[in-house]
């Protein structure tokens, strides 16, 4: 087996702008709790269920159709390979920590028809080979043939880090060489209607070191905003201005993200301000104007697309399972540029409800949209004709390891809180070990155990924790939510360090600004959204259900048996017994009914665990009772 | 000149389930006040504009090369023809009336060259002569043929009315002629995907006395719901279901209500019971759940489509111009079915708000999607690349004065109050004349006179005002809110009926199940919705401004030198302090900064007058301040 590297998602080892360099997927194992049984999941049932979905939907049948190996005709949407890809990509993450022998059977299978498709030029997409050939890079706007070839290269790199094998990164690197040609200095200006290849021509540079590749990233940054606006199409396509110029986050939220993705990873390699100046005002209205409190981007059905500031329906959240994966991985980035908690509070939202919110129990099945109010009906589906969804939950969920740890020259940091272990980070020629105890997001209660030597942990603090209890060997330290906070010390074979995240059930209040909000609550406990679904309240329409003010009697509970083993929430809810169904949609305020309030038991379950009882109702927020 | 017909807008004088039949435009003038003002500047700058933008669009041009008069390509939209024949009525219905000679010498233009476009064998539809005539009627779910052809036909039927002649009425039957050959009874199930053949084809059996017309209405409604469906396309097309089975109003709202409005037009025809329980079902679910407080119609951007029950967002509400018109001539059927308040009620609202909203102050100038909610910079354009609204609301302006009055055997009925004239009234063999003087909308106090002679006059006293006092020769008569008040007698020359409506200053409360507007009010006076503009606030934040809990301080004053004369509301508002922009997006209720208040004058103006100052914030709506 040839030499395989740690498998980060993202390698900033050499990244001159990177403080961090992850720790990666085979350096961490996780070793029980929720996100352990998420990813245990994710492999045995999710990532094999979608090569089955690969082959039934056309997506692997279509690259030996084209390599001639297999009659028969491409059939699927012109950006059909990329769910190929992406789930390669999962199939590496896997293999990179179980080596199981399965797995490493269907990635070879995959890779050499991958292979055997490409043409001699480097070109390799079925649905832009045979019949369709003459239409290539006709409709960069639209065509998704760059994007493809992005998760192509996620994919090779992925491969080449979990196996150390080249082949793969050999295909990659003659289509990047091709793109090089007609899109790079010497060539015509043009970039992708769907951002991807920047992230992954970033991350092909800093596997193979061929800085080519990161000068064609830079120049599809570039690229975007030189053509003429074509009225709301460019909003669309992020090309309604210069990359540098925008300030606030507007069209496709997926497209949107992955474009602030890698230009994040553009500003590892380069350290340029005005792509930080951009990043910032874009995260700042994202992250405080327009993210669901799940985790969740993208308010809007039309075009799946960001909304105005503070614009946030609930019924019709749009908010793409994919988005919310795209958050995680700009957030991921820019956190390797600075330790910043925000950063990582971001990432545990989004993971916690509107990533997990985006697969079933069972791991074969998935949302799309993920809003936060259903009237019933709604249900996740195993594949989608459009199945950019599934396959980026199963790389995701593959990857998950490799997102809890970071390190710089004298830090290790813990970013997410999961009982793992760091096994060893060769970064800086140390070795460290971090053992991580805990029942979270369940418990607050968090013990780390650490290899001797003088170093620094750093503890993320998470900022939706009211106050943090931090010890030493029982010596309390100062522990900021909202930050990292720093324990530097030789550290000895016994030390202990215990944190302590108190996890009452809170009401969250959104911005008043927020409309569908607004005079409303929404249930949190830890990271963790809930929501109410009919099934647990089945005396009342969730429509006119509210929460009391005082909600000190709501409580939490474990329950080993329902949805896995979820943290329940239960307590006394109001429903107002006015017949609304009946009553005049306007009234003028002397003729108003007010609410007439009967007390109703209910029980709250963790948002990502809704819709999997049934297709009923699911409602967030419910307004104050008064 | 022909003989004319007193020109209608339904002609209900045969149908035998019309409890009603309308007095038509011809009979009726209006004398002054706001409706006289939209009617007469839609007439002298709407419509002539409306001229040159379809010479401009190629909407008549596109005639004059298909009937070989101009050489030239046939371009535009494959609805564009239908542009064409709405400003077509338009014009008829102005001409009715006017019976001015520019009118005419455009209307006998248009009608030539369309006459000369039509094919022997009846067809016409430009987009679908020449190179595409191979496609006709292959797709007649999107192809927008027969719906062309329901306007060509509403048009023909216009234009016989006003006129008395028979040329267009030729072309229309001809095509109908055509259209039974293909898909009457001898002939191949097919409606088309969107619905407005159904009401032509009755009107012009009403015009015709041609029983086919009907038939072949009737066979459109029953095709659909026939074909397999076809996931959302089916509800985007009002396919999912069999007419007589559908109870919930989905899909593309405009479609939707153009279907009703059919299906009713053949209930007044046939008196088909399972059509009446389909309406009243759908009016229920529509009026009662779906309407915004404007009159606006249709929730969602995606599809143009009604949302769930409640679900009726402000700064996205669709809304668009022809879904509220589209209601408004719903309405009017079923007032004619019945003559209940409540149809009359919806119209009026509709009329003041989210209709004349549609409309520049100058007449030449559209709303395609009519919001509650502006964050600035959306305008009235002077036409669309889909130009369906401009001219509809050119043929509702122009048709106005045909909704105010209906006739019964025994009775006189006053929908709309406007100072007016209704002349003569020949149905029944009996001729009337009502006299109304007001200075409605702004004033409720609404004066009448009649001609001699015994008969009922049915008042409709609004189900907004919360009382009426009616008084006939100064001696007070029962007047409920909802509903008709009907006074029989043996009426003099000189008796005088005197309607008054209180207008106070109206807070409004919608139903708590509208997230978007909980706890939360919108002012109206009368009919009148208001809003506040920028300009009106210059102090605020329209997002951050509340409406205090006592309006006892708001106050209404006629400005004759604002918005060509309105009513306005002046009066202190609530504005939230706190910089709301600063915040997070979500915090726990412990941490929730409450509003910190600062008082501030604010000005609203009508709704239907917003945006003719700039394009500014707009808000119909403001938290209650508590």
């Amino acid at each position: 087996m040839p030499p395989q590297s740690s498998a980060p998602v993202v390698q900033t080892q050499q990244s001159p702008y990177a403080r961090l360099k992850p720790a990666g997927a085979r350096e961490v194992s996780l070793k029980g709790g929720l996100l352990a049984e998420r990813y245990h999941t994710n492999i045995t049932a999710g990532i094999p269920a979608g090569w089955q979905q690969l082959w039934e939907s056309h997506t692997i049948p279509n690259f030996y159709v084209v390599s001639g190996q297999r009659p028969g005709k491409v059939e699927g949407p012109r950006y059909i390979d990329s769910d190929g890809y992406k789930w390669l990509e999962s199939a590496c993450w896997a293999y990179a920590s179980t080596q199981d022998s399965t797995l490493k059977a269907w990635i070879d299978e995959f890779v050499d028809v991958i292979a055997a498709a490409q043409e001699e030029n480097g070109y390799v997409n079925t649905h832009f080979m045979g019949e369709r050939k003459s239409l290539r890079f006709t409709d960069l706007d639209h065509a998704h043939e760059i994007y493809c070839f992005g998760h192509l290269t996620q994919a090779a790199v992925a491969h080449h880090r979990a196996t150390g094998e080249e082949k793969l990164m050999g295909v990659a690197r003659r289509f990047a060489d091709l793109l090089y040609q007609l899109f790079g200095p010497e060539g015509r200006w043009g970039t992708c209607g769907h951002p991807e290849a920047e992230m992954a021509l970033i991350e092909l540079y800093r596997e193979t070191g061929e800085r080519r590749y990161l000068e064609l990233a830079s120049r599809m940054v570039d690229a975007r905003g030189r053509k003429p606006p074509v009225l709301d199409g460019s909003i669309y396509l992020l090309d309604h201005a210069p990359f540098r110029e925008q300030r606030e986050a507007v069209g496709h939220a997926v497209r949107a993200l992955y474009l602030y993705a890698g230009a994040t990873d553009l500003y590892l390699e380069t350290g340029e301000g005005a792509l930080m100046d951009t990043l910032q005002a874009l995260w700042h209205d994202v992250f405080t104007r327009k993210v669901y409190v799940t985790g969740g981007l993208g308010a809007r059905y039309e075009g799946e697309a960001f909304g105005a500031p503070y614009e946030l329906p609930n019924l019709r959240a749009y908010a793409e399972t994919c988005a919310a994966i795209a958050g995680f991985m700009w957030n991921w980035r820019l956190l390797h540029v600075q330790p910043e908690a925000r950063y990582a509070d971001a990432m545990e939202i989004a993971l916690y409800n509107g990533i997990l919110s985006g697969v079933s129990l069972d791991g074969t099945r998935y949302f799309y949209m993920n809003p936060l109010e259903s009237r019933g009906g709604y249900e996740r589906q195993a594949w989608f004709g459009c199945a950019c969804c599934p396959p980026n939950v199963h790389r995701t969920l593959a990857s998950l390891p490799a997102y809890l740890y970071s390190v710089d020259e004298s830090t290790v940091y813990v970013h997410l809180y999961a009982s793992s272990e760091l096994k060893s980070t060769p970064a800086y020629g140390r070795s460290v070990r971090v053992q991580v105890e805990t029942d979270y997001p369940w418990s607050g209660e968090i013990t780390l155990r650490v290899s001797p030597g003088r170093y620094r942990l750093a503890l993320r603090i998470p900022g939706w924790a009211g106050s943090a209890e931090l010890r030493v060997n029982g010596q309390s330290v100062e522990a900021a939510p909202g930050s990292y906070a720093l324990l530097e010390r030789d550290w000895q074979e016994d030390d202990t360090v215990h944190l302590s995240l108190p996890m009452p059930v809170q009401v969250i209040r959104a911005n008043p600004r927020v409309e569908e909000d607004r005079f409303s609550g929404a249930l949190m406990r830890g990271p963790v959204v809930y929501c109410v679904e009919e099934v647990d309240a089945p005396d009342a329409n969730l429509m006119d259900l509210h929460l009391p003010q005082d909600t000190s009697g709501l409580h939490a509970a474990y329950d080993s048996s329902l949805l896995g083993g979820v943290m329940t929430i239960s307590g006394t809810a109001l429903v107002d017994t006015v017949n609304r169904a009946e009553q005049s949609l306007y009234v003028p305020a002397s003729a108003y009914v007010a609410p007439q309030w009967r007390e109703c038991r209910v029980r709250w379950v963790p948002y990502y665990a809704w819709a999997n009882r049934g297709a009923g109702a699911m409602k967030v927020w419910f307004p104050l009772s008064r």
